[in-house]
């Protein structure tokens, strides 16, 4: 969806530089490219990857347009126009490997890697980096709000916040994977099969004479599970009294008022005196329904008040990630080719964690065979085979190499996937549904010390020993020739 | 751009509260909303409005498709077939006025004014919340910067950071209205015109067996004003002195090095021994750019520290708004029809701030003949002709009523201009550069104390006499029915 005509959702300097790489005749040289990220949004311990589905439609559907190139011919750069003929015959014909769209995931592991022309790989890189920040963002903050809500229902209400369309949309999507059971953006339930959800706006009181009569005209009109917005007026005052009323209305029909929306005032206080209120008037059916600025540090303050609260409706704070409004995902040059051959590539960095590690790698998730818990993630090369044959794993902390852990009887599972293969999708795009259950075996694969909100437990991830020495010795290579001064 | 087929962009109550108004026949009755603010974002002392060519775009394509209508037939609502055929004829035909884009605007006054049938104006809300709430937040954080930044060229290099594609796109367009001069984004180059602007990756140079020989092809290729980035290995001991030597190879072939950016490290201390490395070396013309997460602060700071720099790339702090991510835009019911009159409509809230203001409102700006500055915003009525003619004007504080102003030969501008009425588009869209030009006039007609970054002065927004009594009229009168109690 929305994934036509995007070969421009890019920054110019791709352009600029497949140009000159075109001009140099080195266009079409072999790279290798990784997407990841260093830091955990939120303090978490984990994130959760979404943004593949995205991906795949713009990578197979990645082409110019003749407007595109009249536009690009239109530039100060003045391109030559057999490059523009170039563009206008490129097709994406590399490969992807990629996490599967509901996988925790980690600091410092490839999540995508990109191997393809030059050409290729550098065209993809920001939209790519533009759908996987924004969708992990969101899918690893549904997911914390998911941890604290439990088995609470939880639904995603922040359309009118998100940060234009898209964001709306694929946000929806990414919290439903993790966990969210339902949208507001009807848009969204259209196109990914959603379940959305409403109930009504204050404006449906304002507009008619009390809001006793709006209750029953609105109950009258959707009679199956209504959900009445009480805080128009008072809630215990007001607006819970003409529910329980409306409420008997409908069991005289047959029927049953399905909850009770509070969107302002003290929701412990209130959804504890609402619940009393519906209790007392024979009504323990009608759920409790709470909305305004939530996110996983008031729900989790809310229940540990004791409120009464049965389902969560959550906006803002969970559609911008508003603690942490962006994922800084990178995406960077592991392999080249030189005279033929493919070899590693490093970015010195005076900033130690944005140092590289050279070389295309694989992960293997090392899961014991015991508690079938996740134990770490090991970052190899593809030839590497100790792991991959479950021989005896020794993982060492490259910062605190005296840190040394042995581990045996495991099963090590491959997370990169193959998604495009010479430009062919060789991928079954697994469907909504079933990248919610994958997600949810995931997570039931860690220990919860990993999972919790606040200080989680670090997961290992750790380099094999070969990728570790490779990384040091290119270290000392390049510090050979340009020493990193503090300044 | 990408605003067809939206009609299902809005939330599911959206739609319920329309079917129960049409069960109920209430559904074409008359109603007016306005959508504006509480607070002004980032602490600052003014928004940029920003928004309406996408919401003209909405409205005009706005119709439901074969498509969205079988989806809807699948809810659970179980929506009648009569209703579905209501929606498959549905065309806005109501009246919507707005502000202009680029305008500065304030809290508490309409910034669009929506009157129509229910069924109309309660479809729109959401989009037209999301599509305003965003640009007008990205627009208004350009211009705190754009005030810092003065007259250094500004760029905006978001998009891998973004909130999804559609905030890039839209974003980098609310950036250029507010100042910014290009944006890296070639989508948005292409859809709105605004210039362009790269230089390249880390990953150029790394390709290359030297940041010389990198520098050199690069320079090369594009020869005309070319960008160097000159942090990849140590910017003072290898990227600076090699960008002057592809600066001398440049000269030799009569063309000048545009710029060398700079990525990281202090950007002061670096920026600062550039200049002189670049000046000392006969380069005085060579600019310097600067990136990495830069915000108004990190530049003002810069400035004050003496940074040497000519050209800032701004990327997450921007297209995110990262300090506050959503703006709280909210879209209130104002006057609904009753017994075939319009009358005013309140919402009563514990929360003061939260209480509406009741009947449908124009804004006039009040600029002073003498000093061509704007002294308040006045909001009336529509029939109030006292500010319109130039009559002498009484402001009043309504939290403090003793603060009076009294105002004379000023000029009143009415802020909302006609956009829809009846349905039919009777505004012409000005071009993007009008809309950059517009917004600049308009900072211009404000005293700086207005516009400072930090601790800014509270411009005025008045409700004229009458609205006002209005207002405390009608929340004595909801207060005799039910009285606000404090929890």
């Amino acid at each position: 969806m929305y994934c036509t005509d995007m070969a421009l959702h890019t920054d110019k300097y791709q352009i600029n530089m497949i140009y000159a790489h075109w001009l140099n005749g080195t266009h079409l040289k072999q790279t290798v490219f990784e997407a990841y990220f260093r830091k955990l949004p939120f303090g978490n311990g984990y994130a959760v990857f979404a943004g593949l589905e995205r991906i795949v439609n713009y990578i197979s559907s990645l082409k110019f347009t003749e407007e595109d190139l009249s536009y690009l011919a239109t530039q100060e750069e003045n391109y030559q126009p057999e490059f523009l003929e170039l563009l206008r015959n490129f097709r994406f014909s590399g490969n992807i490997y990629s996490f599967k769209e509901g996988a925790l995931c980690f600091p410092n592991e490839p999540l995508i890697r990109v191997e393809g022309t030059i050409m290729e790989t550098q065209l993809v890189e920001t939209a790519l980096l533009n759908f996987m920040n924004f969708q992990t963002l969101i899918a690893t903050k549904a997911s914390r709000i998911k941890r604290v809500a439990e088995n609470d229902i939880l639904m995603e209400f922040g359309t009118r916040r998100a940060q234009e369309a898209d964001a709306a949309i694929w946000g929806a999507r990414a919290t439903y994977i993790s966990g969210f059971d339902a949208t507001s953006n009807l848009l969204a339930g259209k196109v990914f099969g959603i379940p959305t959800k409403g109930t009504h706006a204050h404006s449906w009181v304002q507009i008619f004479d009390s809001e006793e009569e709006a209750f029953d005209i609105y109950a009258r009109a959707l009679p199956d599970q209504v959900s009445l917005l009480v805080d128009t007026f008072d809630t215990l005052e007001s607006g819970v009294p003409n529910a329980i009323k409306t409420a008997r209305k409908l069991e005289e029909a047959g029927k049953r008022l399905g909850s009770i929306r509070i969107d302002s005032g003290d929701l412990a206080y209130l959804s504890i005196k609402a619940r009393k209120m519906l209790d007392d008037a024979g009504l323990p059916y009608v759920k409790i329904v709470a909305s305004n600025d939530l996110d996983e540090n008031t729900i989790f303050n809310l229940k540990a008040q004791g409120a009464r609260i049965d389902s969560w409706g959550v906006g803002t704070q969970l559609i911008t990630a508003a603690d942490q409004p962006a994922l800084g995902g990178v995406y960077k040059l592991v392999e080249r080719e030189y005279n033929g051959v493919m070899e590693p590539t490093i970015k010195i960095s005076g900033n130690p964690e944005k140092v590289t590690s050279p070389g295309k790698k694989d992960i293997l998730r090392i899961v014991s065979k015991e508690s079938c818990k996740c134990i770490a993630d090991y970052v190899c090369f593809p030839h590497e085979q100790q792991a991959r044959t479950g021989g005896n794993l020794r993982l060492f902390d490259p910062v605190h190499p005296y840190i040394k852990k042995s581990v045996k009887n495991y099963e090590a599972i491959p997370m990169l996937q193959p998604i495009f293969e010479q430009g062919e999708l060789v991928y079954d795009l697994p469907t909504l549904e079933e990248i919610k259950a994958y997600h949810k075996e995931q997570v039931d694969m860690f220990w919860p010390e990993y999972l919790r909100k606040l200080n989680p437990e670090i997961y290992r991830v750790r380099l094999s020993q070969e990728a570790w020495e490779l990384r040091q010795r290119m270290i000392e290579e390049r510090l050979s020739v340009h020493e990193i001064i503090e300044e």
